[in-house]
């Protein structure tokens, strides 16, 4: 099974498709850049989206739910926003089919036409901020602390699987504030929150930062992003978090009455994280056998696979693995006992190992006689034979190692594919081996253009916190002061 | 508060209305037909969710995402399955917006349209079906058995909140197998998850049974439901679940080798509920003073409101608060204690009983004293004056006679309200009351079509295991011989 995965480092593109589709994540659908979520895709999804929501909640959000459809009108009414998203929208223009009275099948009605065209969400904020007038009347009705999971439809020409699909499912966060530092605080705290979500659940390291002006989001003031490196040393970006100031609420007419009894425009920021997750979770730690899952994503941490030759031997191996398994749900760990009867073992270890189950234990016959149980890792690939007794507790304490060691592993690899460069020579050179570059840049939009233009670099981010970034120098193309150093690179 | 929700008795349309939104459930956006589901709404449906999707996995489900569009040609497939859906859905015609050369604002690109239309889902049969084409190749890989929670779009004229909406929100399993006889057992199977689901957790009765051919789902050889009585004595339909047979296996070509290496068609399920079950949960339990949660779906069981004269009296109220909190939330039930200060006990009291919660607990400096605390039923509308030692756990075992009491009332109700009738003078009369009424009818759609012209009633389901409904008899309208009874109601 594994074999019909490409090579990584043969074609990292063509790796990534064959893996997502042979590991059961995704796969292309009939409507042109819209995919299918698999199950096994689905349930890492879930996962990540309970971890999500939790954290969501624990700072004070709360879900609701807004309207699919835009009417085209909302769109114009910030214009930026309008610039940003309509080139490649889906539009409802009928609501109605009729029998083609010319053949088989059906037409669009041309009596059914919309009044006002209706655009499929690529994102809601103007859906969203047209609610909100109706909620905010004064200070006590903030803030708004709004969040949806939902479907968004931007019209690619370009999709890949997960990564970019026309059709995706993300989460938004809208929020509404009476000032501009609390609206910048939560910009600040949904950035941090994505970035340990990152970190802890998805064992993929990330830098935390602004966009530059050119980067931004439609309409924003200011961008956050938490970056990630894939293995091929382009970046991603996971996650956006923005300050949108009082654009919105202006487009809108959202004021609502201050303690003072005045009317004010109000604060605005929004946030989200989509199922590009799932790409960037597969490509921080994959191999050439298929997937590696950190533990606390995985949908089945513990694979079981029985080695037998005789129906005794299965029955025995079988009541062996129902103990360990009652032994480790009871802990919290999600186990399949794989039983099938018509794969061998080997081909069931490859399937398992593309699937990216953390731990596969098997058992033979002589494991039997002896006590002992097979335990194989799927970070490292390696194998060990293990008594059974207190296997399960060895697991528990393993699930941790594992998922410290898949971030790790990803930390080192980011560390080895950073550098900092200072001459436009090196740039140059350097960027086509791929990584993060440390480079100063002199804050135009100009120079980033050009740097785009001939590198096809773009600035992933402005670092926050990082001391590594914080110093003079001078710009890596025109020359002219900087006061820290930015990180380029090419980007999914 | 309450006061603003017009009384059940002089207008139960506009008592529904009213209650949706006064308690913060749900509200028209400014796109036709569809809603914003509020946070206080939104918290309901997702334990609604939270618990189906459990019952879903525990009978062995899957969740997946298929596309949100469908092909326009998808859906002229199944005969049946277009002519039900056809009239009443969003039509995708292009995917660019342009900037308005003749004014402002920004206008449909004419050089954007799409080959093909694609369909806003008004349900997923046909895609799912196109897709399962590639998944099927052999009896090992049946059944399939996969869920999806998503948004559907079906374009009605006359929509209400929940009840019907242009778009809501819904889950839709679609189930592949080998054999006629384990897809009827998985629709029988799912639709007796509905009605647990309704029983337990709604609180709401319901009467499990077949739909007559002409109400069936468009493309099903039988479809199941559960349909309810609301407060009014009309019928609700909250679920169906529906036998497919091989008619979307046969529009998409799906076939499988079987054991003996033989090709056949695979057989179909499918089943939904959706966000209509909120408007059916409104319906069943609520009153004048707004809203009846059962606590097994209220987001809030316990609310706990301070009355006070002294700052010193405020701090040591919510001290106790605090304790009986912690003790509460350590067995589960979820507390909020509404602290604001803007506003009077009085007003908060209202406000709660809007919103449903089951118990809420006030404390006062007499209590204090004495160390009682009042403790008030939204279900019975009755207090009663409680120490405060110990009632935490009275509250808990409270939690399950609320939830049993909303029950016995809504059946109680139900009983009242169903009767035999078996003359068609009687008939046009009961049905003005509303109810379910129980009367012999002799299979044939004309009689059925006849009695609905007359009257506005439809037979709401065949009921399955009742042994009331299982005589002989003559049909109310034709008087033609009949060998059971089945339910006739008005319906939402």
């Amino acid at each position: 099974m594994a074999k019909e995965v490409t090579n990584r480092e043969d074609n990292y593109s063509q790796w990534y498709n064959n893996l997502v589709v042979k590991a059961d994540l995704a796969e292309q659908s009939a409507v042109r850049g819209c995919m299918v979520i698999k199950p096994y895709g689905y349930a890492i999804w879930e996962k990540m989206h309970e971890q999500l929501d939790k954290m969501f909640k624990e700072t004070g959000h709360v879900n609701a739910y807004f309207p699919l459809f835009i009417p085209k009108s909302f769109l114009s009414k910030e214009a930026e926003h309008v610039e940003g998203f309509a080139k490649e929208c889906a539009v409802v223009t009928h609501h109605r089919l009729k029998v083609n009275p010319e053949g088989n099948g059906v037409i669009v009605d041309p009596d059914a036409k919309l009044e006002e065209e209706l655009i499929v969400r690529p994102t809601s904020e103007t859906i969203i901020w047209n609610t909100y007038k109706n909620w905010i009347k004064s200070w006590r009705d903030l803030p708004i602390l709004c969040n949806q999971w939902a479907n968004v439809v931007r019209w690619e020409m370009r999709t890949r699987l997960f990564l970019r699909t026309a059709e995706f499912l993300w989460q938004e966060g809208h929020t509404a504030h009476a000032t501009k530092e609390e609206a910048i605080a939560e910009a600040e705290k949904m950035v941090e929150v994505y970035a340990k979500f990152a970190r802890e659940y998805m064992a993929m390291p990330v830098v935390v930062g602004h966009k530059s002006a050119a980067e931004r989001f439609a309409g924003a003031l200011d961008t956050y992003c938490i970056e990630a490196m894939m293995q091929d040393g382009k970046a991603l970006q996971a996650g956006t978090s923005h300050f949108l100031g009082q654009n919105f609420a202006k487009a809108f007419e959202v004021q609502f009455a201050n303690k003072e009894g005045k009317l004010e425009y109000v604060w605005a920021t929004s946030w989200g994280v989509s199922t590009r997750l799932m790409g960037a979770l597969i490509m921080s730690h994959s191999d050439n056998n298929g997937l590696v899952l950190p533990p606390k994503l995985a949908p089945i941490q513990v694979v079981m696979v029985p080695i037998f030759k005789t129906e005794e031997e299965h029955n025995a191996i079988l009541d062996r693995f129902d103990t360990i398994k009652k032994e480790l749900e009871s802990k919290g760990i999600s186990v399949k006992v794989d039983d099938r009867d018509n794969l061998r073992p080997g081909f069931k270890f490859a399937e398992w190992e593309l699937k990216g189950v953390p731990v596969r234990l098997a058992m033979g016959g002589r494991d039997l006689e002896n006590g002992t149980i097979e335990l194989a890792r799927r970070d490292t690939m390696t194998k060990d034979n293990l008594p059974q007794e207190g296997v399960a507790q060895k697991i528990v304490a393993l699930m941790d190692e594992i998922q410290d060691n898949i971030y790790k592993k990803a930390v080192d690899f980011r560390s080895a594919m950073t550098y900092k460069v200072d001459t436009w020579e090196e740039f140059k050179q350097k960027i086509e081996e791929g990584g993060f570059l440390l480079c100063h840049w002199d804050g135009t939009t100009e120079t980033e253009e050009k740097i785009k233009e001939e590198t096809k670099a773009t600035i992933r981010c402005i670092p926050i916190d990082s001391f590594v970034c914080e110093e003079e120098g001078k710009c890596i193309y025109s020359g002219k002061p900087s006061h820290r150093r930015v990180i380029f690179a090419r980007a999914y």
